[in-house]
Formats: C-alpha cells, structure tokens, sequence
C-alpha cells in the first residue's frame, strides 16, 4: 500500500525520525520491538529470514528496486529532501525499512544445536559486532553469544556492516555474565579465550575439539579477569615483537576473530 | 612554547579549522605536506616515528599529558569550546598535532628490504587502510604498497584507526597502476591475488616462497581484472556455502587481510 506523504512531521513517520540521536533511537527501537533496515540489499535479506515488515520509507525513485518484495506492506513515499532530512545522511541505498523484531532464542536453545561459537564480552561498538557477524557467518560459525551488556546486533550501523549477517546467523544474549561461561561448559563446549597475551598458547596448537567456543573482548579492556580465569584455555595469536615495541600490542578485535574463525573451522570437528 | 588562543579565527589555527570537510581537509594537507594525530598516544607515536611538529592544539587540562614529548613545540592551548568548535566534535583524547610528512620511499626501494608485502588496490576507505596497517604491523608485514587511487593512510581516521601502525610500517606508492605488479614480480615477489571467488586455490594451500605479496581488492569491486591476471596466483580464504547463499559471499577486505597476513606469516620463508 504506497502512501505519498509530503510532511518530515508526519506522525507516521516516527519509527524513522530522530534518527540523529542514537540514544534516544535505541531506548524507542527496544520500547515498540522494532529494528530499521537500510538499503535494497538488506531490506531483501530482512524480508527472506522472516521478519515482518512494519513499514518501508523511500523516495519515487527508488520505489521500483523493492516492489516485487514488498507484498501488502505500507510503504511511504517521500521526497528526497524529506528522505535525507530524516535519515540524517545522504541514503544512497534509497530506502529504509522499519521491521519488528523477533523473539530471541535462549542460550541454552542456540547451544543445543550448534559446535561453533563466537561469544562476545562487553564489545559496545556496533561497527564492530556487525563486522564480526559477517566473518562469523562467512567462516562457517553456528552462532554468537553475547553479554549482558554487548551491543545491539539489530541496530542500523551494526545490520549494515554486517551486509545482512545478522539476519542469518541465530544469537543469543546471557542474562547472566557471571555464570555465562558455566553455561557454556555444561553444555559440552570448550571455550577458548582469545587474549593478546603472547605467553598463553598460540592459535595454531589448540587441540581440537567437537565442540568450541570462542570468546572475545572489547578494544580497550579486553576480556574480564572473571572470564580469563574461567575459561579452559587462554589462546593468542602470535604477534611481531617489532610491532608491539612500537605499541601496536594487539589486533582489532575484527581482525583478531576472523582469524580465529579461519583457525576454528579447520580445527572444530563439526 | 605555550600560546594561549581565544580566538577560533585565529590564522595561527588554520592547520585544524575546517576538519569537517573532508574534500577541502584532504587537499589542504596535501598542499601543505602536513598530517593531523589525534590524541596522547597516536602523537606519541608520530614523534617517536620521526615526523616534526609543526604546532599542537590543546586544552589547558590535556597540557600535562604530553609535556615530555613537546620539546620546544609551538602548543595552542584553546578553551574546550574552541577545542571541540575546531576538530567538530568532543576530542576525547585531548589533542591533536599537526605534523609534517617526510617523503615517502619509492616502491623500488621498499622491495629491497622486505619479503612480506600487503599490496592494496583502490581501497578508498580510510577506516579500512588504517585497520589494515594496524593488522600488518601486528602479524609482522615489512611494507604496504599503495596503487595510486588507494586512500591516504595518513589521513586522520586512518592514523587513528590504525592505532600509529602507519607510523612503524614502511609503505610506498605506485605511480604506474598498469605496470605496478610487474615491478613486484621483477623484484622477485610471488604475487598472491586474494578473491572471494571459492575456485581457486585456497590459502592453506600456498606453497611457501621467499618473497611474498598479498594483493587486496576494495569493498564493491574487488581486485580489477587486469590485476587479478597479472598475479602468479589467485587464492581465496574458504567460506561456508550456508553463508553464501543467504548473501554473505566475501569477507571485509579487513578481515581478509587478517587472515591473509596470518597465513603468511607461517608461509613465507623469511
Ligand atoms: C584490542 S583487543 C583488547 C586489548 C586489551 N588491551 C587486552 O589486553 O586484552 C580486543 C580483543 O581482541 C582479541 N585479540 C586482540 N589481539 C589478539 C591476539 N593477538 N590474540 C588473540 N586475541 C586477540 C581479544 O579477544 C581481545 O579481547
Ligand atoms: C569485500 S571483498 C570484494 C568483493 C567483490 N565483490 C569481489 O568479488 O572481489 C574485498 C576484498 O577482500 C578480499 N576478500 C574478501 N573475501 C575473501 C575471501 N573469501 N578470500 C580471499 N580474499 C577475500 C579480496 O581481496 C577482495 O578484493
């Protein structure tokens, strides 16, 4: 159903609007269950996992790029002031989707089914965590865990580094970050925590196992001591001590877990 | 030498003022011949590195922090306001630097010494060049060589995404993007073309060579065809077919590049 609105102040508009202030977004998206989509692409593989559409924001132009997806959705057509007014940028993908989310599934269900895991602690940067899943996807990883207090995988920046990954790859949030790790080890799992610490042991002798996680930290702190000491095995991978003399002392955290995953797919019986 | 400044016209600024246009910045510095670090440590690093200062800019309560390294530097110390009126938004990290450029080595000379070379093509994205080098640095790659369209690794994002790497890792630029591979295989490179495409022969399957170069293709288009050509070999990072289908058929070229710069670290001889 195409609606032509022409005013920025339109009520129906409002899943869109303050896109700007990203604390605010965040508190509105977790309050009415919803989650925007950005660009063809993505709204494409939206639409494919299954989330329902609530509505689609574009301009005349870019209409035609999504109508065979789009069945009876309500989809507002705006002009391209009003589009960039709104999305508070230049929207080269042309449209904006508002879809409602999904029920997450519980740890101990995404456990069940999986071998491979990625468990992220704290990571607060949604670049980061988007990046993660489109290795994590592409490299063959089952599943992502996150901590309590880790960045959302449905917010816009996060959905769109990760080229859709997050729509594809089943994830979980603990409620519980102290007896996370437990949970994991019950449920049959190694978990190997990814540290600099160029004395534990290297990436390339980890033993192999059926089933494995992976835990990694954030940019500034890095893992927990609570975590470090609860995992079964500290891992590094190897670094050049020329480098870490002129203080690059660890990897990004992207560059780190797309190694680990290359490492964990050859090495996971799964 | 400390000056006070209460005036964000102030000529003295010049250096800084404008850093919201990204176009004009860019061509200023180059003009110029100058760069910007931003924060306590990157700048640290630049001066560690060799790069004269030109002037810095500081607020009253960041001065202390960097007063070891300053020598007799000209330091602007501005009011938070000025401060973050001028960089166009809070500067967390206190400072910034404006500093010179040294000349760059000619890719000849950067051949000489090294045996594991990143070549990037046409990367435009300036976060992505300063992960990249960040990752170099750290996996122990001797130098990154530049085509001549790829961003400029000095440019402030990539200085600061790259955590200083591009401080401590020698990097060159081609000026004969057509003829550029040729010089590398003359040098007695192998010239590896990293690819997406899952037909060709996978990483782990590299046979180990002395002297070895990593070609890197950017986000949207990939290595161009006449490189992809010119290489010795094509190699790709193996990826689940799951995730191909559901759409996530590459990884981040920083990704890539990880994996890549760990693969070679363990096959090259050198
Ligand atoms: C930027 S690092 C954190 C640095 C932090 N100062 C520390 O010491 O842990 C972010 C995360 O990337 C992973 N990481 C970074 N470099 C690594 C390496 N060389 N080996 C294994 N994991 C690494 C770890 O999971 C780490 O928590
Ligand atoms: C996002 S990809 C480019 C995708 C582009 N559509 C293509 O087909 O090349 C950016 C760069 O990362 C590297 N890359 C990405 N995935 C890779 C893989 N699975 N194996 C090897 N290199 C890969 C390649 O150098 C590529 O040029």
């Amino acid at each position: 159903m195409l609606e032509y609105l022409t005013d920025a102040d339109d009520p129906r508009l409002s899943d869109y609007t303050r896109l700007r202030d990203v604390e605010l977004r965040k508190s509105i998206e977790a309050e009415r269950g919803l989650f925007l989509a950005e660009g063809e692409k993505v709204i494409r593989r939206a639409i494919g996992a299954g989330f329902p559409i609530r509505s689609v924001l574009t301009t005349r132009r870019w209409l035609a790029s999504l109508e065979d997806v789009l069945g009876d959705a309500t989809v507002y057509v705006v002009s391209d002031e009003i589009m960039s007014g709104i999305a508070g940028f230049q929207v080269h993908r042309g449209a904006l989707a508002s879809m409602e989310r999904l029920p997450l599934p519980a740890v101990d269900t995404l456990l069940k089914g999986a071998t491979r895991l990625l468990v992220l602690e704290d990571l607060v940067d949604h670049s980061n965590v988007g990046a993660i899943f489109r290795s994590a996807a592409a490299l063959g990883v089952d599943g992502v865990v996150l901590s309590p207090r880790c960045a959302d995988p449905l917010y816009r920046r996060a959905v769109k580094v990760s080229m859709g990954a997050v729509f594809s790859i089943p994830y979980a949030r603990m409620d519980d970050w102290f007896e996370g790790l437990a949970r994991l080890r019950d449920a049959g799992f190694q978990t190997l925590a990814l540290t600099p610490d160029q004395t534990v042991t290297p990436l390339d002798r980890v033993p192999p196992a059926d089933r494995v996680a992976l835990l990694l930290g954030a940019e500034g702190d890095g893992l927990s001591s609570h975590w470090l000491a609860e995992a079964d095995l500290a891992v590094c991978i190897p670094m050049s001590a020329a480098a870490m003399a002129t203080g690059v002392d660890s990897l990004n955290v992207v560059a780190a877990a797309a190694i680990a995953c290359h490492g964990l797919m050859r090495t996971a019986a799964g």
